[in-house]
């Protein structure tokens, strides 16, 4: 039998149906390069598949400090962002720690302070306003010594960020902030690559890079912290392939430079034809989604005419909202298309 | 500051050492076939890398359901069996949960039941005799109600493995048996691959399907005990690549079944000979490797020699003690003699 917390939680789920036009999981439009597929390809089959990976990961870790300016120690790469934040909670959060976080929010937080048997802080906030809570989030951490924060900002799946200076006041208050920065590159004010003190942050190749597939994530810390993670963390997490193309997607950024100017010009062309849609209340957004609400369930009439969108209305604050990610343009169209035939 | 469990645990680490003969981590010494690599590579190219990994991993959990002779509900998938090992000690462990197992174990069930917050019981056993610590066990089992019980067998880093019959006497108690079998492809007496109420079997592509590099496990157990396991692990933690990857490999098991013979039979020469040397005392193995027990330190004298092994000399009851993997037969010949040379 499994212990009475696990067997309390619901499991994390996801609609599974096909669409024409997939807009629900916040993924990239752009797929990687063909000639660089084949060109990383050919060397993963120079390599020997019956050997571990690298044991400290030494070549994607010494790329990606250098890409960030920092050092490798500074730097702890996983199989996804999602593991490192596991990672990090488990060598954070023990039985009763508090740990402040937004809601609504990622519900991965939630669930790995409940197995952590941490003492969930969840702050509500209005999603309208485009902010997260800082204020309210700076009271409750007042209020309990050796308290954790996670923060998403942009935030998953409302779009809002963290007020200007709110990464310097949370570590003010002396709380260990892990900083989620998976919709980061789609937002440039927050910064936090520092690998100061209190914080750790959390990135992913699986957005702006539009490397969903691989599952390659990375984290920047001072050394301490990261040899503390790491002692949490499970060996060999990224496996060689994983670690080449990411290692290979460094060297080519103007991809994803390009992904992300072209992702932001969509959001802004579509939130801006969403805005003039009377029936729907859009949230502002820095993400690669768009999250708005409306007063009839429209999930399954966008379905009809081909387009999958994610049902975010079971999060707390968020009853009757759905979120798009940003695709093509030609799918952001049909979708504006589909929506305006909806509403 | 992390927390004071994790403060106080020590990482985990390898002594990275360059060597000609790499016989140190349990790896299989044969490589996937060129022309499979490059027929899933062909295929991985075509497939988009910017979506997620399909949600529930159907084709690999069905194909293996099937190789199993189970239903896909009895199988989860994960970035190696490590993974899955973690996801289930989450599930099944909390704070002061009985944890027994047998020491000198792998290290990496002590380090997640403290991170867990769970109680260890380690059993110390006598790795000379080839078996565990069956009886030892059983009545540690006895003293505690909603126990946990986790086994390697073949046991690494000794080889040793269950006696006939152990299984089920662990079962009998009422203990959830986590069964870790990463060295099961070499000995066939334990099985254990049934979907049986407080039983979850860990398997892995690491070791006899000579994946390492890939980092593919699986889990069986019952359907209701998927359903658990699956609320603490990661969603997405597989990549597609190494998801297709293994569901090619499980089309051409040849492949693999050819590995473990010719693995067993280098072992079992390999044994025989070690056996002849007066100054060694050799501990009988079901595994890919082997552990021996030497009166003068010969790790740094064979590695003059361009043959890495793994000192195991720190694990409890295993001092003076290394472990060398089965390697290719021209490797082991040249271990051998390099070990008659040394000692």
């Amino acid at each position: 039998m499994s212990r009475s917390v696990v067997a309390a939680m619901t499991a994390y789920t996801l609609e599974l149906r096909e669409a024409e036009i997939k807009l629900n999981q916040n993924e990239s439009p752009f797929d990687f390069p063909r000639e660089l597929k084949e060109h990383v390809l050919a060397r993963v089959a120079e390599r020997p598949w019956n050997l571990y990976p690298d044991f400290e990961s030494t070549a994607l870790r010494t790329a990606i400090a250098k890409a960030q300016d920092l050092r490798p120690e500074n730097i702890l790469v996983g199989n996804g962002s999602n593991e490192l934040l596991a990672a990090a909670i488990g060598a954070f959060v023990g039985p009763g720690t508090p740990v402040v976080f937004p809601r609504p929010t990622f519900a991965l937080y939630e669930k790995l302070v409940t197995i952590a048997g941490g003492l969930s802080i969840p702050i509500d906030f209005d999603p309208d306003s485009g902010f997260l809570p800082l204020e309210a989030m700076l009271s409750a951490l007042r209020k309990y010594e050796n308290a954790v924060s996670i923060v998403c900002s942009p935030n998953n799946p409302t779009g809002g960020v963290l007020p200007w200076g709110g990464l310097d006041a949370l570590l003010e208050s002396g709380a260990m902030v892990l900083l989620d920065r998976a919709y980061g590159d789609f937002d440039a004010a927050v910064g936090g690559g520092a690998p100061l003190e209190n914080l750790v942050t959390f990135r992913t190749f699986s957005k702006a890079w539009g490397l969903a597939a691989l599952r390659v994530g990375w984290l920047a810390s001072t050394a301490e912290n990261c040899r503390e993670i790491r002692k949490v963390k499970l060996p060999y997490s990224l496996n060689v392939i994983s670690e080449a193309i990411a290692a290979l997607a460094l060297q080519n950024r103007n991809i994803r430079d390009a992904n992300v100017v072209r992702i932001i010009a969509e959001r802004e062309r579509l939130v801006a034809a969403m805005r003039a849609i009377p029936q729907i209340n859009v949230f502002p957004t820095k993400a690669n989604f768009i999250t708005f609400r409306t007063n009839k369930p429209l999930f399954d009439a966008l379905w009809a005419r081909g387009i999958l969108v994610r049902d975010v209305s079971a999060y707390p604050r968020l009853q009757g909202c759905l979120r798009v990610s940003i695709g093509t343009a030609a799918h952001n169209s049909a979708f504006l298309a589909a929506l305006k035939e909806v509403v």
